[in-house]
């Protein structure tokens, strides 16, 4: 349905990943992001006795968003690459989907939101442990 | 695959918008800032005597991507919902992505990311005209 | 102090506007998009009693801090430049300031952080707005 | 000039840092991603003979703008502060400002706006190693 595939094959110099992983890792960390916009906002619909149990997990999501929405944009340039900024980016996106995704986690009972966002850090975290270790 | 939809429905409030349509909405928004951040560094990579054709497409990937990223947050917020300012990012994006699409179009010939990237633009544009019709 | 002022002065071709200004807009731009993230988050910290009457003010803070953020970077290109794109963004930036402006000023009397932030919008949507008939 | 110190102080909560030491490093980062902005801009500008040995420039200025503007946001909020998410993130602003003061330093001798944002990732590294420094 996104074109990000379609992108990494239209792009016109080599690119020295598996572009189907790639694509993958893209999609996954750029609706993470979204997911977590959405909970944060979410949690600040949530009633006035529970709200202020959700003000950590509102920052997470705050920080895990806007990580998130730069590691999609570094990742999608492939012209002058560089593995250092790219390994440390993903390396700060894991660090904040592991950390969002615990909080999260901890309220999953509770709130719908917070059941989705934990699963969409999960995956994000994992897809770029994998990129991460096939960059090397 | 996105959660878009799915965090729509656990939003513990009222949202006076049809989901569905929000939802993809919000996922074509979020798309095309990901193909014009990709186009723009596509173009980056075409060969030297191509690529001084190509810094008005550059320029424009990159406001487009960045006001579609935008678009998408304001988007995916419902909390204290004012119309205005939804009304008036939407109109921004609505601009960026025409300027965007006729700009890509003029080279969808030659590249293909500039083929892809301008119906990503087209279908943006379209996307949000709706919703501005719809929220009135 | 910013290196606003110098950039636009080494910019290799010309800009058909008041760089003095141009560079002023921009300042203020980005700086009340770092306000509106501080005022958000201070919102956040407020006490379980308070929270609650913010939830408005800290959706209306991220807003501003996303398009602020945003019409920054549109502001700062001048290459391929299209009166379009930065007059939809621009006017996208007075409406969330005003809204935001007028969110904060309602808190201003007992919070300090949005009574700072009421002011950085107040500037702001009025240096965008010169910068508007500025453009024409 | 900008209220980031003013924020700072205005925050409902106890913040574990050097007040001044962190409005600097805030306003040092979101300074730097405004240059990197300008100078992948400039650089577009540049004739079609110096373009093509500037698309590395370009590139890392696009990933240094985006990772500082992600960076001051992380920084200025302290609200369910995690250090891990703030020490990964500095991580990669010191390596994108690292990365990208190199490849504007090799062009500082031609071009005033690479000279200039050299100068600007060199501050703006140095900045966020102090902070990760001072954070332990």
């Amino acid at each position: 349905m996104s074109d990000t595939a379609a992108m990494l094959r239209a792009y016109p110099a080599e690119i020295n990943l598996d572009l189907a992983q790639l694509a993958d890792v893209i999609d996954t960390v750029l609706s993470c992001s979204q997911t977590c916009t959405a909970c944060a906002d979410a949690c600040l619909s949530e009633d006035a006795e529970m709200l202020p149990r959700l003000v950590t997990c509102i920052r997470t999501d705050l920080d895990c968003a806007d990580i998130c929405a730069t590691t999609a944009r570094v990742l999608s340039r492939h012209t002058g690459y560089d593995a250092n900024i790219t390994r440390a980016q993903l390396q700060a996106c894991i660090t904040a989907c592991k950390t969002c995704g615990d909080e999260c986690a901890a309220h999953a009972d509770m709130h719908d939101h917070c059941r989705i966002c934990a699963d969409a850090c999960r995956a994000c975290e994992q897809a770029c442990a994998r990129l991460l270790t096939a960059i090397g």
